[in-house]
């Protein structure tokens, strides 16, 4: 006979309980962007999906890799208290930490390999955090967190395959295949925003022409705005940032479209049917369950989904769009982290 | 103590040996397309991927769904008794039959939910054959076999994450990921050739526009030729087909780069643009180990692939190109039975 005790591995990824973790009750999450650090503690088993402790904190990252560091660290220590002064217990009732970067990432070593954002290379973030709170921690592409977390806890808690794009600055993607992040051989899957959907477009800033985020990210959205501005076209969005079109941001065209600018909503509808495009093509390649679309512009709300639902039928196989839900994301703000900590408890306990 | 043998599964997917099928030795694989039908005969361990029996004719689809099954049933039967004759043993040592079809299909069912090519609709393709020839049978879609013949026993046998296309009438595609081809929901997934590339681009059979396919398919090749030369372009092309256009195809642009005509080599080059674009997408998104080109066009040879390979450095991330080979198919007109073969082995044994 067997004693020893394998580890408790479910594919009930909700029923995973704290078992897995012995006495253990709480987990960290962090998510480190280019403007914010978003730091939180869930129950080991999700709980509801309120994150404890939450913060949200400028990362200054040029103040340098210390710096954002000894932030980082400083962030998880207020957390784990602040969890401890209302529920109780000790540090001791802390798992482990799971945090989002940046990539490209070495998960294996739990290095940056390199990030023009934060302007680090090579950089072992993951043993640097670890070492300095004294718990095990994990270190996962902050867009495949995002899009776990919207799996785990979020709009496709009950799918098991899905593709989740945030629209900001940039467009971050990620991929998740029954249940799984799907990192590809290099850890480099789910870059979304650069499939190319127009094959001779615009430059975009990975340094290819044409991708999806040279037209549909917030800056890009914000570009064809003003350039069709400034070709003539009559609108409300000047007006809205004084004149001055350099402060003109996707939130303006937002802004516009709610006021009832019909160029605002042409410049939506445009953009909507670009994104359509790539989700089509997403559609086409992966036919998965859904499509999570996170960011500011989905506050834009039916403005953009219903054309961008009318071109991914129009462009997609039947079969496969048939299949797939296109939907907003549900937990803005703390997907990044949410998802951080799925990956610390895959990794871990090999179940979420 | 269980006394019950369960099947083997090996991982390693050139050691699964006949053990799994008991004393059976041989499998049988169907490849049904538009044009042709083959089949062929491989031992159950895939031997050194030489098809026994392997016959080639013509569907004739026009004369209606009974004669081609009633085709398919005799060409089985034929290349059964060939393998008897030249390898001994009898009827017995056949485990069953893989057969890949035009899709989309529902595998579970076995059943053809609608093929234009071969005008079926919701038919039961795999057990009208497994019933007339007493042996159990797989099906899957023709471009999921073909991708994963040759991840089983052809270019991508080193690897177990890749892309297949096949650049034909149309351009079909597959997905093998860790060493399974991934089906998504709803067995759509792998319409690599129904990419977005150009948003307001040309008019697909698919009814999408800008499709991959729209512009690097045999018919697609031939069609921007023709274009150019009607528009004004010095060619040897219209001498090859003694002037009739109409007669131009993309085996007639090969033959010009051959023979050294530029225009030919420009639309080759321009080939070779096009489908980089898509396949760097493919590169982003899915982070494969390889890309597998099949079809007459990789006759070209270098004249595509080197343009081909710089455009993919050009638009993808260093990361994912870094580890993704791009290469011409190894198995042409046996890489679809030999897969099916290997679906047969998967979905009865667990394993390849």
């Amino acid at each position: 006979m067997e004693t020893n005790r394998a580890p408790v591995v479910s594919s009930d990824r909700t029923g995973v309980d704290s078992d897995m973790a012995g006495d253990r009750k709480w987990l960290v999450g962090v998510d480190l962007g280019g403007t914010n650090i978003v730091v939180g503690v869930l129950p080991i088993d999700g709980g509801n999906g309120d994150v404890l402790g939450c913060r949200s904190v400028a990362t200054e990252a040029h103040r340098g890799a210390k710096f954002v560091v000894d932030r980082i660290v400083g962030l998880i220590e207020e957390a784990m208290v602040e969890v401890i002064a209302t529920h109780g217990g000790t540090r001791a009732d802390f798992a482990g930490v799971g945090i989002g970067s940046p990539g490209p990432l070495d998960r294996a070593t739990g290095t940056v390999i390199n990030t023009p954002n934060l302007g680090w290379r090579n950089f072992p973030l993951r043993d640097l955090i670890a070492n300095a709170v004294q718990l095990p921690a994990t270190l996962d592409n902050d867009a495949n967190c995002a899009t776990y977390g919207e799996w785990w806890l979020g709009a496709g808690r009950n799918v098991d395959t899905l593709v989740g794009l945030t629209l900001g600055t940039g467009i971050g993607g990620g991929i998740v295949l029954n249940g799984e992040i799907f990192h590809g051989v290099s850890d480099a899957a789910g870059e979304i925003g650069h499939m190319t959907i127009e094959a001779n477009g615009r430059r975009c800033n990975c340094g290819n022409y044409g991708c999806l985020e040279a037209y549909a990210s917030g800056p890009a959205i914000a570009l064809r705005a003003v350039e069709g501005i400034q070709a003539g076209a009559e609108s409300l969005l000047p007006a809205l940032v004084n004149g001055r079109l350099e402060d003109l941001t996707a939130a303006t065209v937002y802004e516009g479209v709610v006021l009832g600018d019909p160029y605002a909503n042409d410049v939506m509808r445009e953009t909507a049917k670009l994104l359509g495009a790539g989700i089509a093509s997403i559609i086409n390649v992966l036919n998965p369950a859904m499509v999570v679309i996170a960011g500011g512009v989905t506050r834009a709300g039916e403005h953009l989904f219903a054309p961008l639902r009318a071109e991914v039928r129009r462009r997609s196989f039947k079969s496969a769009q048939e299949a797939c839900q296109i939907v907003s994301a549900q937990l803005p703000g703390t997907a990044g982290l949410i998802g951080a900590i799925a990956v610390f408890k895959k990794e871990t306990y090999g179940a979420v």
